[in-house]
């Protein structure tokens, strides 16, 4: 089975996108007939030699010396003196953050015909925008913490009471993310994240909450689940931590849960998934507050796909590759444009 | 000045893009270098001579004989025998309904550096979707009428009082809409409605209510605002009488209003669009209820770029055309993969 891994991307997450995509290639070669196109920071795409399949080979600018693609209707094209080639191949979206999780990846394979795993554009934007993320999940009855939200040149007067957490809306891997438990560090930590974003989210922060992650997708009506990981983790996962994380391809231990927490997971997780995410193979990370669940966020391409959370990660993927969404197509009949040159007689 | 206008799409308004740019041109031409790209129903766009830019061109298949283009970074390519030719102009984005207006055409011309006149991504998505735009006005404090979302495989209960509004909630230009007045109409109303969208919106339909449209544009922290207009309306616009709407180009009457309410629609106004629709020109359609103002929906690419409602059009273009939003531009560094490869020790 051919597929292709798209990775890099114009985002803060660029290199994890590119430990994920190297990770994941690890994990899905031997039953995939694997290619990799690297998307770099200009928005040119490379077909990589899978040889050269090392974190060196982009930070070296080794890239730039292999072939270069065209994004084009029904694929992307080699382009030669002789003619073009075209790879009318599947794709993984393995671009995290932004132009991977935002909608502009996933509008561009939709447009061109393309198949695709990966969230659509309006499962990206809700979810890539922590804003939007709290609209949908009230929208769909999935619980989440408090939260306010402080524009760049907003009075920076916060109603949440200390400690709280500040993040900017739109990033992801805790880049710009700051815990700030008393008034004299809230002027840098708002720096800090208005240097990433000028949109930014504040909620309580819970010392010691229950966290737990579980990823899913799903295919003809039917979630496939992973185990339950509660992840291991300081404070919070700094960038560095979280880093290292895109890397991941061990196993993991199911977390020490009851039944009825399991239970309580997967229904919040499909009242989020079904029908926006159908495509992706999505992380929701939760929290446990008193016997409930709080959805935290949704990653729609999780680092290295969550590999680790499933028992068989490559039939998942053989799976959801089989049954991806199909985009409403709409022919147009010019109706109208008839019946007025036929009124007027031309 | 160059400017092209894009126009058609794979959409139910492609008939009303053609009839849109064909106004546009009338308008533009004596002030800008205009040229047209067109986008078909396939997702191949073509250069159309200016002197066929007539509805037929399109309805006779006769675009096919014309200059194919391709989009790539920095603008639309012109491929031939001996090399290829890059229009690297300014797009005035035209494409009305599904590709134009939820989010697919600016996230690609976003992704490829080509400047456009049109809404944002995101912006794209809170508009066309009419329950994102629920969220979305009371998120900036503006009122919308109460309204109830009913999925195409949920019961059939319908907490409004009749009579009614159902609307699709992704599409523009009256398609599927009905006005449900007793019980009997219902299932009806749905079906057509359901053609069309998989979810819908209930509203209360209110007889005779006061209806204003306001358009404008944001150029350096500033609105421009057109006249308000009273728009002649049948009960609501039907789909055939809006399509004629769309080739409008005279200009408009001042609606007899009172400075407060044009103030109020003003502010209204203004709280939509700063900073999510920088870069577009939009029209706001409200609707007046006891002296409050409501709005009914934001057009981010209104009908014939709502030309008749401005004194100085081309001026105005001109205008938004000078002061367009840059993209922020993520410049990759490629520390981490350099301190992992260091502590490795390759």
């Amino acid at each position: 089975m051919k597929l292709a891994i798209l990775f890099g991307g114009a985002s803060y997450e660029h290199e994890i996108s590119i430990v994920s995509a190297i990770t994941v290639k690890g994990k899905l070669e031997s039953t995939f007939d694997l290619s990799f196109i690297f998307c770099d920071q200009d928005h040119s795409f490379y077909l990589i030699e899978p040889s050269k399949m090392k974190a060196i080979t982009f930070s070296r600018n080794e890239h730039k010396k292999m072939t270069q693609l065209f994004i084009t209707n029904g694929g992307f094209e080699q382009r030669g003196l002789f003619g073009s080639k075209k790879h009318d191949i599947a794709i993984l979206n393995l671009i995290h953050g932004g132009d991977g999780e935002d909608g502009t990846i996933a509008s561009m394979l939709d447009f061109f015909h393309i198949p695709f795993i990966g969230p659509r554009k309006e499962a990206s934007l809700l979810s890539f925008d922590k804003h939007y993320t709290k609209w949908f999940a009230q929208s769909v009855g999935v619980k989440m913490l408090p939260y306010e939200i402080l524009h760049k040149n907003d009075p920076r007067t916060i109603n949440t009471a200390y400690p709280f957490i500040i993040k900017p809306a739109r990033l992801g891997s805790s880049i710009g993310v700051s815990i700030v438990r008393e008034a004299s560090e809230l002027d840098y930590a708002l720096d800090v994240a208005f240097e990433f974003d000028s949109v930014v989210l504040i909620e309580p922060f819970i010392a010691g909450v229950k966290e737990y992650n579980l990823a899913g997708f799903g295919a003809r009506g039917e979630i496939t689940y992973s185990i339950v990981e509660e992840p291991q983790k300081a404070e919070f996962l700094d960038f560095e931590k979280k880093y290292l994380d895109f890397s991941r391809s061990g196993s993991v231990e199911h977390a020490a849960v009851s039944d009825a927490l399991v239970t309580q997971l997967r229904e919040s997780f499909a009242k989020i998934y079904f029908p926006l995410f159908e495509g992706a193979l999505i992380r929701c990370d939760f929290f446990e507050i008193e016997g409930e669940v709080y959805l935290n966020e949704i990653n729609p391409i999780p680092g290295s796909m969550a590999n680790y959370l499933f028992d068989n990660f490559s039939g998942g993927i053989q799976k959801l590759l089989g049954a991806l969404p199909d985009k409403k197509s709409i022919r147009v009949k010019y109706d109208y444009i008839h019946s007025i040159s036929q009124a007027k007689g031309k």
